[in-house]
């Protein structure tokens, strides 16, 4: 097993934050600065073309301990931040920017393309919490969650399918097929983000994906506005859901 | 103009009930105890069947008023609570009773019903916010919000389209036809409701009412169950709506 190595630490507005490297990749990790012992981890997959400490990624992780007082990681998927691109990464990022300029539907080739970026990724989301789970202020019995939406959806619900240590998740903005299938296989609590004018995304292909999860418990968050459009409060109701579902650290 | 008289007042928990008859009904107005001052107003509507003080309303406003140190008043609608029920009232539940009796649709009794209803409380609760806005804590200037589901949607749809001092709704589980086309003139935020496994409104019918709304800023929340399992914590969800768009009390 490889091990978690700290490289940073910077701590301001209650909150210390860690950057490390795990074997190829980096990573943050975000805790409360009195009380992050044995706080519930929730793991955070950031979105396509972006990386684990773009503005989306801090500023949810600052809700998320703000309001649950959480430990959070996140990690760079393949190909993202400072990893290097495969020339598959190339070919697909190429096609994809092109159907942008073109203004045809970029659903063809993102969902194979994150579903081929989930393969590489579900591996390194497992050795990442195993070297999590070792950190003696995390340790390896409290509960975790998973929040990450567009390209965060597309490995997190393999990840969650496959990890039963992830005992509730905050998914949102992805196409059903061929994921649905993989929804299917999820029972725990899911909350589920998407933009009901989504220019990328049409409306019932989102509500199929929601539909597909085998959870009891299961919300739909649907906001008025387009593809980027989702309103910031969404990640406060995440932080709220996941207080619910994995409990609050004692001391936030 | 009728004036409104308080009959009660209890206190607990930081919250003071009180009671109030305007003109032929009751209504209560909970407010915190201290920090009511021109503290925003929510306006709750009950469900059909119901009455101005059973838990869903005094649950729900134990909520508003922990979260957001909002004032919340409600009313009974006509035919409920203590109010005489007129010939049509009485005809109409009993079709409403036949129907769930037998298991057929409910949709066509309640729907036109609701809608009779409607028009009999949107005047009594434009009387009842005039009188709230002559109490010295609660005023004229104050922005207001209404918060009402199922019956207390077919009401407050037409209330809110009617009346400008509303600024902000939860409404959530009625039918689109034909309430829709008065959806249509609401511009203010709205939080809808629904349960994705309504036995009683087709997802489709709840979808289409949810994006009739006018406003630019909406949000639809569906949760998994049916129709009466509407979770707890969507009151609370709520109560961050209202904060975010009518503000907190500042000794809340």
């Amino acid at each position: 097993m490889k091990t978690l190595e700290f490289t940073t630490e910077t701590s301001s507005n209650g909150i210390v934050e860690r950057e490390f490297t795990l074997g190829d990749f980096d990573g943050a990790l975000w805790s409360p600065a009195s009380g992050a012992e044995r706080a519930p981890l929730i793991l955070m997959g950031h979105g396509g073309g972006n990386h684990h400490k773009s503005p989306a990624m801090s500023g949810r992780a600052a809700r998320l301990v703000a309001i649950g007082g959480f430990n959070v990681a996140t990690i760079d998927a393949p190909g993202h931040g400072r990893r290097p691109r495969t020339e598959h990464d190339e070919r697909e990022i190429a096609l994809m920017q092109q159907a942008m300029a073109a203004g045809e539907p970029v659903g063809p080739i993102v969902v194979p393309y994150n579903l081929h970026l989930a393969e590489r990724a579900v591996p390194e989301w497992r050795a990442t919490l195993d070297a999590l789970q070792e950190l003696p202020e995390i340790g390896p019995q409290g509960p975790v969650g998973y929040y990450g939406l567009n390209m965060g959806t597309a490995i997190g619900i393999p990840l969650t399918a496959a990890e039963p240590r992830i005992r509730a998740a905050v998914f949102g903005q992805f196409w059903p097929d061929p994921l649905a299938a993989t929804a299917k296989r999820i029972t725990v609590p899911v909350e589920y983000d998407l933009q009901w004018d989504d220019e990328h995304i049409p409306r019932a292909e989102g509500l199929a994906l929601f539909d597909a999860f085998a959870s009891k418990d299961k919300t739909l968050h649907a906001n008025a506005g387009r593809h980027k459009e989702l309103p910031r409060f969404e990640a406060d109701s995440a932080a709220h859901f996941f207080v619910r579902h994995l409990g609050r650290a004692t001391a936030a």
